[in-house]
């Protein structure tokens, strides 16, 4: 498997609104997309630095598995995505070689975007997504 | 300020060329520049991700601040890094709104760039290093 780039990372905050006038004001960023997603349990913001991406994740589900995190290590770096040119190929990749899946199967993340999720055990001790990569050019997937 | 982009992701491993073989041979990341940093206590390697960057850093003092938080938290996340058009001026910028600065002054980082760490504090969070860019092209500070 080949990672094309790295697609995003993500901050795990208590609250979104709290967190972003830093990021805004201080930073530069600029707030594209934002969603509630049930099903991973968490509120989303893309925060658009440069070409680049950064994604503060909120729980919404307080026993989900972002909620732990705050709860057991505090605000704070959560995971890197970084973008492959075929996501299917990739877990059947990892799977063949014995990785740990979170994700069996791809799913729909931040904005429609196909991901899957890597166990840091299989993935240099890191919390690991796989983006689908849309395009052949860079960032084409963002438009 | 404004960032410009992503500069790197930075992971902490206990030990690097036991975290190198996963990286190139299940994700295709290609070794980079590798250098011990004695001031800060570290020995990193860069990885190209595409375009992108990931540094694996190890600690080579047992009292350093890397060697500390892979005690306290163990493998994982450490810091991002972001690259800015003028280090000196987003310096200057944070200290006079009352941001919590690591390195008051930029000093050389991986590679020679300079650099200068924000305390998480005033970066969302999350341990923030600032790179200074050193053209006006994407990349093309790592020729």
């Amino acid at each position: 498997m080949l990672l094309e780039r790295i697609h995003h990372v993500a901050y795990a905050v208590e609250d979104i609104d709290a967190a972003l006038p830093e990021l805004i004001e201080r930073y530069g960023m600029r707030v594209g997309i934002r969603e509630r997603m049930e099903e991973q349990g968490v509120e989303a913001v893309a925060l658009d630095v440069g070409p680049d991406r950064l994604e503060l994740i909120q729980p919404i589900d307080p026993e989900g598995s972002v909620a732990r995190f705050l709860e057991r290590r505090g605000p704070g770096l959560h995971h890197v995505g970084y973008a492959v040119g075929d996501l299917d190929a990739a877990l059947e990749e990892l799977r063949s070689a014995g990785a740990e899946l979170i994700d069996e199967r791809p799913r729909r993340g931040l904005g429609g975007h196909m991901i899957a999720f890597v166990h840091p055990h299989s993935a240099g001790g890191v919390l690991t997504e796989l983006v689908q990569s849309e395009r052949s050019g860079r960032h084409g997937d963002r438009t």
